[in-house]
């Protein structure tokens, strides 16, 4: 009985999107207003999808307060009230589009969520656009 | 031309994760809160999805209101203002966890969706907490 | 400088709407499917609004921290995976309707908002239907 | 690395389901009131999901702005605020079901979304109505 | 002990907004895309409020199912799948703007939602424009 | 008859809450985590309400276009993707909290949404906070 959870949250950030080894001239043209010198921020919406198997005895994939616990801890207290460039371990070095962000977040999540596994992150960053990663198989 | 159907409904309804054959200390610590001795609700929100070839005639998959009425007559009406442990048929004898709930309202589905063939059931909880359930296989 | 604040939260609870001093024809009659006697519940929606004057030092009317404290403190944990008519204190004795659910989350924040003020709460009940209440003056 | 985005649009159009080679009743009774003669309309939603491998230099897919761009040239600008069965040269002489349109609209932006691959469309007729079009691949 | 009940409603329709006694000049200018000959439409939401005191022997102000009911018979029955311009008794002669709209639902309701009284509708035409009217009163 | 419109925008931008006539020990104490040195940031809602009379011979109180266009150009192109604290002109000197830019939003706004009259800024900062503001009159 395969059965897959999801647990929403919320995280408030800033970023800039730019990358040291361009000029100016280039990251402006290609992360646009995105690459305002000051940086700007989003309240990324983040969902964590999990796949497994129905516990016959509990009725459980598992708790979702266990899975929301491990989101806050793995994730949400990293980078809640933070600048994506500067204050996230997981992230250091990394350009944070919304694409980098998700699979950053995987990898912070993946093998933390037995005894399901991670299968999907969505990760919104206005009220118009999304990402979605599953581990990035072909 | 095979093309995916979703239908959104609500039922509001009381339920106890509870387990008779454990005592109460057990049950206290694996369901937490939601062993409240007089039990705690949700208003549920529950997405079906159905799967199947356009007609080419009608250009329908099926007749969202056909998709609709079975759900309201298999489902809605069966659970709505009801105490999942207690007044619903589909369910006795069955720890009403999102993810049992899940999986009885897809056996109450299945089958009587045609033309159209059931592949996902997705119950929402709480405002942060969703199961989705497609038919079990692995 | 006047504002508001809204803070919003959810709880899950069960309730039954009944009289004790009313016939079962009669309970039938006026609560009908509200009246199942094995209750029903819902996710409900909280919002709670205060008003006040921006303090000019701080920036704020009050922190949105310290609000969600004290609607948590006050209400949340009292009412969330409870049963309305018997786990409550404060809505010992009443008949759980929204409209009454409601006037009792008011009375148990007003005068623990300070600075600001209790003006406005919004319970919403089904994802169709919710209740305002404004301290009930004419 | 592959990852998906999802788009966000909307928009308002009249439409009638109605088929010219049927009579009267034959298409009151299959369409119901979607049949009405001075037609109806919606506030469509429209979800477009790409897919495809980061670029490693920018960390991007694609631009959501450019994405964005795309879907309004391609369809948005075609069809909001027009009715359907007469104004949209790319549902010309279609029956404007929501299936139709969700076949009509991938058929628009299959082979425009380079880098990335157009993998579904995603069209919400109502509030709890909509239709998930992944290209029609069995 | 007054309160207020909101009860949530949609119906789909068509409209165009356009003055037969002005030019198609003035109407394209005035009332731009939406003065498309054949048409257009939206998923209205509906937002009926109402207010009055709780009986405290029910502990409603009214009931939701009556209220809905009301909603349904006096305005959603009228208006769904219907072509605003074409098909409606109570906006006969009228430029149907949301405005407009507004004010014609508010006549329908007033004085049938007893004991409660209308004070307020709120119509959404988009996911980004809503009008609300309050009978009008300066 | 008097109506009122709401147009709904939204913006991405970073802020930080400090002063600097503050000692740090001070800034954090008060801000918390809002102080982050690197700032942090959100997906500001924003909702506009003006009110006025109904035009007779429109049924327009106002163009929604022309509101939308007017928030966009007085507010939305200055703040989104920038920081609040470093790149808007009209919260130069100011502290960001919430309540704050609501009111600077509104000393933008206010006289420039003739015919109709400013009545509301409404701020949502995180999935569950937001401001409202109506000009500060007690």
């Amino acid at each position: 009985m395969r059965v897959r959870l999801v647990s929403d949250s919320h995280f408030s950030a800033a970023h800039r999107l730019h990358r040291e080894d361009w000029d100016e001239a280039r990251n402006r043209r290609v992360f646009d207003k995105c690459n305002n010198p000051n940086g700007h921020g989003h309240t990324y919406g983040l969902e964590v999808t999990v796949e497994g198997e129905i516990d016959p005895e509990t009725g459980y994939l598992m708790d979702f307060g266990d899975l929301k616990r491990t989101v806050d801890d793995a994730v949400i207290h990293k980078v809640d009230r933070r600048h994506l460039n500067h204050d996230v371990d997981f992230l250091a070095g990394i350009n944070p589009t919304a694409e980098n962000i998700a699979v950053g977040i995987w990898r912070q999540l993946e093998g933390r969520v037995a005894p399901a596994r991670l299968v999907r992150i969505t990760l919104q960053e206005t009220d118009r656009n999304r990402v979605v990663y599953e581990g990035g198989k072909a």
